[in-house]
Parts: C-alpha cells; structure tokens; sequence
C-alpha cells in the first residue's frame, strides 16, 4: 500500500476518500504498470509474485505455439523480463505462476477470443497507431439486437457507422463482417480493430465512408458469452450447425433486411461487400455462392476449397462449379483471397485459387507470412477496405 | 488436450479442424467450467492447479473486506470450493495462487472496475435476471464520440437509445448517469448493467422508454483505458482537474448540446434527468446547483455534502446555501438521495440531508444495507429510473 500513499498525497484529501475504500476501483491498486515500452524499444513485463515457485510468460511474439519463457525474480520477489523491441503489433500474453494461467495484474487492458482472456499491449509505431484511437473524426459503434426468424432468435451484432453519418441524410455502402470459429460478434471489434482501422483509414481518405455489420456466426446462439438471454443459457454449442448453412440464409433473409431498413444504405449489389475469416471465410463462400449478384464485393481470409473427404461437409464438386460460373456472370467488381503461408488451411486455399483459375473467376490472391492468427486478418482487413466501393 | 480430442469426435472433422490450432480461440481450451451453480443452489468454484502450493479465493459475497478463503486440492490437483446458495445478485471474484490474483480460467467473464478486472458470475433468480439480457425488446447501446470544447478533447461516452428509437419519429427523454472515482465511460453499461436494467423495466412497463447518456466523469481524459488517443497516452491522471468543476461545465456546455442535437430529444427541464454515484454524485450536485432549471430530476447516489474541511474542496457553505434556494425554485418534479449505512460517505449524506431539511428542499432518501458498492448502485438505478418523466 506504500504507492497508494503516495499517491495519495498528491490529491485533495476528501478525493482521496473517494479512492480510499476497497469496493470501488482505486487508481492506486496496481502499482506495477506492466509491461513498459521503453525509450529503447525494449519492453519489461513485470509481475510481483514473492510466494511463487515458478512464473513463466508466454506471448504470441514468440516463435512456437505454446513457448514458455521463465522470469527470474529479484529479490523482493519482483520478477522482471526485458525483450528486445518488437515490430510494431498488437500482442497478447499471459503469465503462468506455478503452472496457473495468470493475465497480468498491472495491465488493465485484457482481449477475450471466444472463451480465451490474454492481457494485451501494442508495440508501438505504424502498425499499432492504425489499431488504436487517434485524433481524427470517429464511427459509432453500436450493439444492435435484431430478430432472426431464420434461425428463431434474437441474436445480437455490432453495426459501425462511418464519421458523419448522424450529421446528414447521405446514403452509405454496407461491409458485413464475419467472425472465425470459436469467435463470436465481439470479435472483429476487439481482436479485429475493426472500428479503429476504419476511422483511421477514412480519416486518411484511403477507404470510403461505410457502415461495417459484425454479426454473430454461431448459428445456435444469440450473443458472445454473458450477453446471451438468460432463457437460453443452457444452450450447448451445436457444430453441426455450422455446416448446415442456417447462419449463412440469416445473412440473406434476416440480416440485410435489418440493415437496409433500420439504416441509410445503398441498397444494391454494387454498394454491399462481404468478407469473413476461416469460418467466416467459409460462411462468406456459402453465402455469395448461393445469392450471386447480391454482392460485388467478396473477401476470404483463411480459407479455401471444402472439398477434403475427410471434412464431411457434404462437398459437391459439380455444384460448386455451377455456383462460381453464376457468381463469374454476376457482375463482380473484386474477388479477394488471403491467405498466411503457414496457415493449416494453406492447401485448402491453393485448391479453391485452382478451382477459379480453371473457371476464369478472377481473384485478386495476396499471400502473407505467418499462419492462421489475427495479425494477418487485421493487415486483411486494411488491405482489403480500401479496395471496396471504388 | 484429452478433453479437446473427446469433444472433437462429437463434430464433423473439418470443422473440428478450424478448432485445432493453437491462435484462434478454442471452445475446448477451458474444460473446467467454473462457478456452476448446482440444482440445489449452492455454487462452486473449481480451479485446477497442481503446481501450485496456496490457491486462495476472494470474493465480494465474504464478509470484510479482502477476505481470502483457502481452497483444498483433491488427488489430482483440483482446487474445488462448494459454497452455499448467495442471495441473486452479480458477483466478483478473483483466486490467489501463491498470493498471485488470477483470474478464473474457467469463466471467459471478466468485468473491468477502472485498472481492476475481476471474474464475474451471477446467483441466479430474480436480481441476476434483471441485470441480464432476457427476450425482450432491447435497446441500442453505441460508443460515441463527441467533441468538449471545456476540454479541450475529443471523448467518449455511450448512449443508451430504447427499444423503438429506430422505428419511428418520436421524440425521447435523456437521463445523464455519472460515475465514480476510478471508473470510466464503462462502468455503467458493465458493473452498473444499465442497458440490461432499462430493456428490463420498460419491457415491463415500469420505466418510460428514455435515452441514457453515461459519459467519462475523468476530466483529465478522453476514454477508458485503452481508447485515449495515443496522441495522449503519456497523460497522466490529474486528480485536482475533480474539484475544478471542468468536467461539471462540459456536461452542460458540450455534452447535452451534442445530444440534443443528433439524437431525437424532448431539450427541456421537465425531461432531462441527472445522477451519479460518489465522485459522480458530486458531479450531479455541481452541475444542478450550477444549473438551476436544466433538469427537473435529480439523483445523488452515496455522496453528499463535500464540506469537511480536511478534504480541501473550497466548500463555501453560504454559496451552496443560495444554490440550493435558487434550485428549490427550479420547478423540481424529483430529487433523489440514495446510501448504504455503512458507507464511508453516509456522515455526509446525513449532512446534506440535513442542509436540505433546513432549507426546505424537498427529497425522497433511500437508505439501503451495505456500503459505497455497484450492488447498491445498481439497485438505486432500479429503483430511480421508474421514477422519471412520469
């Protein structure tokens, strides 16, 4: 408690009552600020753990799924670790103290990824200031319920509006935005940066003013973890649902509907996109192969062809073909495919790449380092905005 | 990984594939669910660490403060706790493992109290469903954006628009809700639930369908931890920037225009509401003593009369004195005074209750159990909100 103390003589006594009681939060409880950027780069993650036998720190920057760095303590018990600096990122760690996953004390800032919490810190430069708040003009994001009788639920989604949009009668273009497995419709807002890298890129005039719809892909609920109706709460996951195509005729028949209705849209082909990572790449595929001409606009991150027999998706390789040679006649403006190099669905993706050499739809492939993560789908996602509604 | 590998054979094998690598989050990462609240009632907390030497738990259901209950491992390394059935409430928690706090991988929610997370879990019945979504009409909670001018920053706040707002011309009252020292922008729409309170009641027809606007009381900043402009992530809190009523001016100055100007608002007295708890509640007196005849309801949730003379806020008794007879002429329809009995600010409530007697300023006081905690505040909002614009 020696900080709080301090801290505390800096401030007008009667504020400090304010902070003095243990029940509301006190600005004065974590008094290691962990981790640090310092003036060289290097970046000190620091957890004070006297009592403990073992602490180890284990962060997405480092090479191997899984790796585990031991911290050292010193002598009070503070464990300390300096890395070099980091090519400027979004990054996220935990520690482990005694085997225990512990998200750090002195790090306010945690991201959750389905039911995964890890602490989260920006390296900065570049790359982190286009994922974080700047001083530009900034979208509303908003929480939105709409009904869905497709799949019988209210279900909830994120819908951004662009800088502006409550100051006129302008009509916008719609991105809608999906999710990958495991993920739910907090996901492109959080882990995604989804709103930050719009304000930043329109304020930039390098992408159009647009309204971004992030939905929920989990067809058998309604809303991330917590949020879900209480009524529903003993509702179990059911995978299945994921290849029986019901989150993907929502979109259709109960999402674009809302949207259209609920805000000023651009109501055609030419003026909606869509795009979705790993299952939402998949979802993306069934969704325009099943309504061609309703999007001009497609991107798949992360995902390729279904085809491999042992995925038992049902796969009909004739269809499909029918499917993209009526999405080739559709009027298209962009077809985008991502994909990591060491993505696991890497070879999916060279077969579905394949597929439309052999039946001339065109595509524009952008291949980058690194495998099936949120680092590439975040540089997607920038990649890609900028191309639509041009 | 065993529990991974069992759940994986309950679904088709390529979706189980989009889940078996390491990055995107897995459904089967956490096989250990914990609290779960058992048939009878009684809730336990299940963390499984077998490295470890001491897993404590604390939670805000113990009596005293800081209470840390041992937790005793079976076989395999399991640290199980069974408590008995908690009154319905929204609760907090966190584990210590070797004095380390952690928390609870077992339980993806975490609410965040200014730098303070914490896992969170309701007991359920009739308070938990009201703090929690139900199939009801909901709501649109946004983040927005607005320019201060008396601050000279851009800033964040969330507004709350009810069930219906998008569907037609009507014009709607505006409650202002405020919060404490230490908390932020969120801090109403997570520890406060007040999105989930105001679908609730105007769902069942106790509170009037009204715009909820909760800013960030913190005059120093822009947004919680996390949204500042990194432009000013070397600010550091300037607790003085409290008792220099900036963040009370901006209210009027910056905050109620925008509103009323982008949202459809009745901008008069008789339908602007304002409260606030502790620092917030001092914002709430600041604003209305400064502003007699902006709002016609008025609440002051666990804080008073700031006229002890330790706590240096330059209280001039005989200026409040005249504020408080210009406000008694205001054309009031509610003023509203909440606190726990063992508050650490109940003296000055009694205080300020006790200037109003003497003045003749009309109140209605609620004394609840407890002290300065969300749960009281969530239950003053509960129970204020039925009573505005009626």
């Amino acid at each position: 408690m020696k900080t709080t103390v301090k801290m505390m003589k800096l401030i007008p006594l009667g504020i400090g009552l304010l902070f003095s009681m243990g029940v509301s939060a006190q600005f004065g409880r974590n008094p290691i600020k962990s981790p640090e950027v310092n003036e060289d780069g290097k970046i000190t993650f620091k957890l004070f753990a006297p009592e403990a036998d073992t602490v180890k720190i284990s962060g997405n920057w480092m090479p191997g799924w899984g790796t585990r760095v031991t911290m050292v303590p010193n002598d009070t018990g503070l464990y300390v670790l300096n890395i070099d600096p980091l090519p400027s990122e979004m990054y996220t760690y935990t520690y482990y103290v005694n085997g225990v996953k512990v998200l750090d004390p002195g790090n306010a800032i945690i991201v959750r990824d389905g039911v995964n919490n890890q602490s989260m810190f920006f390296a900065p430069g570049d790359v982190a200031d286009l994922y974080q708040t700047q001083d530009v003009p900034h979208g509303v994001l908003s929480k939105v319920w709409y009904p869905s009788p497709t799949l019988d639920k209210n279900r909830r989604m994120y819908v951004y509006t662009p800088p502006g949009y409550n100051e006129g009668n302008k009509k916008y273009p719609v991105f809608y935005l999906l999710h990958g497995a495991g993920g739910d419709e907090d996901a492109w807002t959080t882990l995604g940066r989804t709103p930050y890298i719009l304000d930043n890129l329109i304020a930039a005039g390098k992408v159009k003013p647009m309204i971004v719809v992030m939905t929920n892909g989990n067809a058998w609920s309604s809303a991330a973890p917590g949020e879900e109706p209480t009524s529903a709460s003993t509702v179990q996951p059911d995978f299945s649902q994921m290849v029986r195509g019901e989150f993907e005729r929502s979109i259709v028949n109960d999402v674009i509907p809302f949207i259209e209705k609920n805000y000023r849209t651009l109501a055609d082909k030419d003026h909606r996109a869509i795009a979705g990572l790993s299952m939402g790449g998949m979802h993306t595929q069934n969704i325009t192969n099943w309504n061609p001409g309703t999007f001009a606009y497609i991107g798949v991150m992360s995902m390729g062809i279904m085809n491999n027999p042992r995925w038992n998706t049902g796969y009909n390789e004739e269809e499909h073909k029918k499917q993209i040679a009526a999405l080739k006649d559709s009027g298209l403006k962009l077809y985008w495919i991502g994909c990591g190099k060491e993505d696991f669905l890497f070879e999916s993706v060279t077969n579905l790449r394949k597929l439309y050499d052999e039946l001339g739809l065109k595509y524009t492939y952008r291949e980058s380092s690194g495998g099936h993560t949120w680092t590439n789908w975040r540089i997607y996602l920038a990649e890609f905005a900028p191309l639509l509604f041009n």
